[in-house]
């Protein structure tokens, strides 16, 4: 083996010692365009049969009511928050992405921090240094195991996730060197989750539980309990027993000086990443075609063979079926423009209109053609032809999304779990974390709206 | 991959209905001697400062206080109370071993069923088939991946143990065949607990941890919460990404007919059991010597290298390290007859009887002598010399443990918690566990007394 640093408690030192000065603008910018993403994320799943679900299981356990169930009236003792608001946060598949490991990195940090914020006075700029410490935590271990770690089967979002919670918890707690080595190790011993997963109401359970499972592990460390020093590295730690490749470079060069947390993206459309340019793609020709979006007769695409594997369901019965079909998703976008959370319902993927666009849709597939690109030929009743090309996608790292596209988002998602005013105001107030004294506060105003007598 | 059997639902079938009836006497017998042992344990641990941290952590988390810590006056919800009678009940490393994995059963299982039946009248009979169903799963989930999953770095406890808890608690809330696969599912992806944390509290969280996560398994399936139906044998399922061995008929084959239950055993001695033939044969010397045992001059063993590499601290200065120094444990079983948790407390292995004694023991490794075995021999101060061959040490499935000699041990770490005259009551109680209707009063006879006033 040779001698290794000390992965861990350097990463811990880390943790507790970077000046919160020392964190750039533009990453810091960026740490507010990931708290908003998520945001209206959490609020927008709230209303999912998933969360009522996990609600439903946790609440005879919970214990005092200090936190915000995000886009819901029932409250939860923070870890059981934390659980339930990283649930709703990744269960439209609708949230933020750091592309070089599809680690979703805002579902496990800040379901775990707003919670906890809830309890006590937390300031914005503490929030925000510790959800940046936090996700560049997260990002920089799965970088060390990625890809061998995600290739055996293991969800990336949980089992490094978990260690960006405790990095996070540990920072806004301010434990000591000493004690966030120890939360990194109870972390480590608790990372799971598994892909066979993905399907079923326990991927998005993954975020959730890491949320809450490293926000435990800080405050038993807090606490005096103790684990592995060398949680990491170890040859029985994390990144032996859970990869065949480790990478500690990753995690350790450029601390504090590259940032991983500045390369986080943030989903346009509500579905599988690979259909982004499809839809993309089908808008901007919806767009040229106005009036004569009715003619169409009949829509090419040319894409990897990758897309179509993965979304190739041809007749989708079910909104989240509908997620997997570039037929219904090129629809959408071509008829209403729609790749937000409306166009995978139960109702749009059978609405006769869609499904006969759908029917007229082919896809070719090309390995030439860059995973992330795709070409579109719209052929209308009257043999006109109009094609578009994508390169990159709306809401990748070259085509970032801009803020205002993230408060549209936020709006076509929270608005109808909360109601359009107080959706207004969250959003205004999740724009200025920043300047915040209490972060708790604003949590506490993302439910929905007493109904009027 | 060819055809394999669904082998989680098969599980889960049998979960479902074995019946009551259909479990032989033997197996009940065996039941309730895996539980008296468990609660002796939970309780005797319970004073370890690895709990007090813990229960530190916990307590402003916890939901109601429906449910007992063993041997506290802590009341926690139940799903808190089973993390930290799991953590109790394997802190002193004294508890049960199904030896083929190293399991230790009870831990994950019996923590997850007692606690919740503080919250539902459940009778001995269904709690007992409960918890025999439970250790059924977990260590045939074990044997199916055993030995590579645990050389790979698990804590098969932790790993395996969230199964026995998740599929014990299933059947005592009466699940069905479909949430039940659920159950085990969602333990599936929770199964976690690195070995990297032997020799820190993070070793007894593993069953804790896993009694906690895996009875919260069941409430989520209960409450309709999904996971993959074949989370076990999947290609991306637990055992393909968390082993390179499967065999998946160590799982199936003779459910029902054979029984791993069967074969769990109790540890006599308070430290790792390849110490306990040492232990065994100088309390049987100490038995022959009488009043010569301030006599001995040397004391000479002779065992398998095995022994010395794991057991070789010949200074322990504290009682952690009495457990790992042979040199110790032979001193103090010699001039004490003691093996239980007395003997390796600070002060014992810094008593100048026990530090002068062990100074006098010598090993000789011999790689020809059987792993289980030793042969020690004594030499008085007038020349004279006994010897003592222990082929299989007392406590092994050769030489399994008394019902006297379990009551003994449950006395000998429980009493000084909870009081000698409340202990007699508990053990008595305990044996009679299958003729109770409300096995969860049991537990809360199980706490300290209050103090006379």
């Amino acid at each position: 083996m040779g001698h290794r640093p000390d992965v861990t408690r350097a990463l811990a030192e880390w943790i507790v010692a970077c000046p919160s000065t020392a964190i750039p603008e533009e990453i810091r910018t960026e740490g507010v365009r990931t708290f908003v993403n998520w945001l209206g994320c959490a609020i927008g799943g709230a209303t999912h049969e998933t969360v009522d679900r996990a609600l439903a299981a946790v609440a005879p356990f919970s214990g005092a009511p200090e936190a915000s169930v995000l886009g819901r009236s029932e409250r939860l003792d923070p870890l059981h928050a934390a659980l339930i608001n990283g649930i709703s946060s990744h269960v439209l598949d609708y949230d933020d992405t750091h592309l070089k490991t599809i680690i979703h990195p805002a579902g496990p940090v800040a379901s775990a921090l707003l919670a906890i914020a809830e309890t006590r006075p937390v300031t914005g700029t503490a929030f925000l240094d510790a959800l940046i410490i936090g996700v560049e935590t997260e990002c920089r271990i799965g970088n060390a195991v990625y890809p061998d770690h995600y290739d055996r089967g293991w969800h990336i979002t949980g089992t490094a996730g978990v260690f960006g919670a405790a990095a996070a918890t540990s920072r806004l707690l301010g434990l000591d060197v000493q004690a966030t080595t120890w939360a990194l190790g109870i972390a480590a011993t608790q990372a799971s989750g598994l892909r066979e997963m993905f399907g079923t109401m326990c991927k998005s359970f993954h975020p959730g539980r890491a949320a809450q499972n490293g926000a435990f592990a800080a405050f038993l460390a807090q606490a005096g309990f103790d684990s592995s020093e060398r949680a990491i590295e170890a040859s029985r730690g994390f990144a032996q027993v859970m990869s065949d490749k480790q990478d500690y470079d990753e995690i350790l060069d450029g601390l504090g000086t590259h940032w991983e947390a500045a390369l986080n993206s943030y989903k346009p459309f509500a579905c599988g990443i690979v259909i982004h340019p499809a839809i993309d793609g089908c808008i901007q020709l919806r767009d040229a075609l106005g009036n004569d979006v009715d003619r169409i007769a009949r829509v090419e695409l040319t894409a990897h063979p990758l897309v179509l594997e993965l979304t190739g369901k041809a007749e989708p019965r079910t909104g989240l079926e509908g997620k997997f079909s570039i037929f219904h998703a090129a629809a959408s976008a071509l008829l209403h423009g729609d790749g937000s959370p409306t166009a995978f319902t139960d109702e749009a993927v059978n609405d006769p209109a869609l499904v006969a666009l759908r029917r007229n849709v082919q896809v070719t597939t090309d390995p030439g053609c860059y995973e992330a690109s795709v070409t579109i030929a719209v052929t209308l009743d009257d043999g006109r032809r109009l094609e578009k090309h994508i390169d990159r996608a709306i809401g990748s790292r070259e085509r970032p999304l801009s803020d205002d596209r993230i408060e549209a988002k936020f709006r076509g998602q929270a608005a109808m779990v909360i109601g359009e005013q107080p959706c207004e105001s969250v959003i205004q107030a999740a724009w200025q974390i920043a300047a915040m004294d209490d972060v708790g506060a604003l949590a506490r105003t993302c439910t929905p709206r007493p109904p009027t007598r």
